[in-house]
This record gives structure tokens, sequence and C-alpha cells, in this order.
């Protein structure tokens, strides 16, 4: 079959790398980014533009640190740890600079059962089973506060600790919680684990992974 | 290896289920749902859980026909096609009626090829790859304004007609043009394809997959 494109009855950009470019020129002329350090902007434009909101900027909170440790990581070799398979499936492969492992455990057999006799949700228990990929790794959590919760918790037990954490759980039940226990936790010894977060109830595996793609390559249309 | 969950130090609800009920229970709260028709307050419902922000509701708009069309097209074994693979990746595959099929055509080999023949972007011409499944499918839009346009310049040339459009795709460049589009298109003989959109910018495979969870299945808590 030879296919045929269609008659173009519409006016529109059909350059995805000039869409790229007009979108995020929009962005920056209606954000105001000065609040934010500078190696923040990449993050905060492209969550903005995964959101379509530019709203969003005004809930982002970051610790200084989480850029440089989370591309240092990256470049390194860590794997990308995450909550849900929406989010694993929003990394674009071709920025990552290690062709890093991107995993999601959510649908391990062992999760239904593990949620059940620890009285969690499987989105929880699965966080568990990141085990020893833990230490090092770049965890982003973009649908469930309670794997939030549940990774806080590793850690202040004295857990494996990541390099970062993009926190960017959605909903009314527990989400906007579990992002300020994030941007307050102390680790036992002092200290925390670098994080990004998206305050209040918005957030998402789009904004999640709009981030991740940020943090893997500086290089804006990449 | 035996698995210990971590120390519970924090507050949060752990039932899955108790967490969906409190969640729509807060939406319904918060929303006025009354300027809907009944069979979209699912929909309204899931997509403004799905953005964590009740405000897209005043944004949701959708052809009267949309839920039924479409529910009825997945009871008769009908795809889902999707401008993005995040998106399928977000449609809970227990909620279709019918072991549906979830289609996303961007990765398939011949895309690159022929976005650059046709002058457009690899999501539109992902789109004319859906050919024959395009007939009676429910098509879903995410992420891509061109995929939306390139979709009506088939349907206005007399392609294939899908039994329902969830347009959704999200940004600045394009966005709420190709929904404008989408909800006054006329077909040749007149009439529509059924359409259900979120106005403006905002958007996104999350809301969009959202949309698809409730129409599949009228159950909130399945």
């Amino acid at each position: 079959m030879t296919l045929a494109p269609p008659s173009r009855r519409f006016e529109y950009v059909t350059d995805g790398l000039e869409i790229y470019r007009r979108s995020f020129a929009t962005i920056r002329e209606e954000t105001d980014l000065s609040g934010l350090p500078a190696d923040l902007h990449g993050v905060a434009t492209r969550v903005v533009h995964a959101a379509g909101d530019v709203g969003v900027v005004e809930d982002l909170a970051a610790h200084p640190d989480v850029v440089r440790d989370a591309r240092t990581a990256l470049l390194s070799g860590a794997p990308i740890l995450t909550d849900s398979q929406m989010l694993a499936s929003g990394v674009t492969r071709r920025r990552l600079p290690a062709d890093n492992e991107v995993v999601c455990t959510l649908r391990e057999p062992e999760v239904p059962g593990l949620a059940l006799a620890w009285g969690t949700t499987r989105a929880a228990a699965a966080v568990s089973l990141w085990a020893d990929r833990l230490e090092g790794a770049v965890v982003a959590v973009g649908n469930a506060p309670t794997a939030l919760f549940h990774l806080l918790e590793l850690l202040l037990d004295g857990g494996p600790r990541p390099a970062a954490v993009v926190g960017m759980p959605v909903g009314f039940i527990g989400s906007a919680e579990s992002k300020v226990a994030l941007a307050e936790h102390e680790l036992p010894g002092g200290g925390q684990v670098p994080w990004v977060v998206v305050h209040g109830r918005r957030g998402g595996s789009a904004m999640a992974a709009a981030a991740l793609n940020a943090i893997a390559d500086e290089d804006e249309l990449a």
C-alpha cells in the first residue's frame, strides 16, 4: 500500500524542532525564572512544557545540588528508578548520557504479596524492590505519594541513598504532604538527598519525566 | 533475601482503594459537574484526578455521544489508537471490556521517512499508519497537536471514521487550536465524530489516559 498524506487544511507548525523552539520561547516570555538557580531553568522550562501551565513554576522547589548530583550520577551510569510504567515510558532514551537503565518494579510478581503483608500500597511495596539499585540512583516519583513516603522511611531508617529524588506525585490525598516531607527530610547523621518537587496537588508522570529529561541532557533541543 | 518494610514514620493512607475513594470524594466536593451531562461525570472526575487540579473541569467539553459511542466501540472490541507510548502505558488494561488492543505507531520504522517526505512531524505521520484500524476505533491524542490536526485532515478528506476521539494534546504551540478544530469539525456529508477535549494549553498523556480509563469502565473503583 502506498500511503499519501491528507490535504493540508489547517495552519500549524509541522517542524518538530521549531515547535519545541517556539514552545520554550513562549514559556520563557511568560515565566519568571529569576527566583530559581540557573541550573534549574531547564527543568523548570520542561516541567512547564509538560504541564501546559506556566503556573507550576510557582510551586517548583529544589535542593541546590539536585541537578548537578543527578546529572553526575547519570553520566556515571546510574539507573533511573520510577514508581510508574507511564513515567518510565516518558523518559527520552536518546537523552540519557550512558544508556542508563530505567527501572519500574511495580509489576514485579512479589509486589501484591508484599503490599498485603505490609499493609501498604503496591506502589510503596515496589519501592522496597529497588533494593541494591537504590544506592546512587536517580529516583523519580510521578504518581503515588505512598511511594515517596515509603522511600523517605527507607532513607530515615538508614537505607541506601539515591543521588537525587524527583518528587512529583500528583493528587488529592497525601500528594502535597509527601512533597513537604521530602523537602524537609533530614538523613540520619544530617543532610539531605537532593530533591526537586512541584509542591501542592499537581505533578504526575509527564512532569516527572520532563524533569528527568531536562536533567539528563543540558541541550534543550537534543 | 527477606525483605522487611521500613519503620512507619509518617501519617498517610495506605489502602489504595481508600485513597481512590477519598480522592474522588474530594474532587466531587470541590467541583461543580452540574454543567456536564451525567455520563461525562466519570471522565471529568478522573481527568481532574490525573491533573491534580479541579480547574480543568472548566475547560472540559464534549460531544453529547462521546462516552456512549466510545464505550460501545470498546465493548465490541475496538482498538484504542494513541499518539504516544506514554499514553498507551497509562491505559489500565484490566478496565478494558474486551481485552482491547492499545496501539501506538509512533516508533514504527517507516515513521521518520514519512514525516520527512510529507513535511510533517513524526507524531502526525504515525497517525496515517493507523490506516485500516482507524475505522470504528477509539482514538486518544495526549501529546502532539499535529497528530490531532493530521487526523482531522484525514477525516475531512473522507477517510475512515473512528468511533470517538479523546483530544487532549498539551502545550503552547498549536494545542489549543487543534482542540478547537476538533470541537468544530464537520465531516463531509455532515455530522461529527464524537469528541471530548480539555480546551486550552493543558492536557497530556495522563489526562487522556484518565479519560480512556473512565470511558472503558463505568465502575469508578474497578
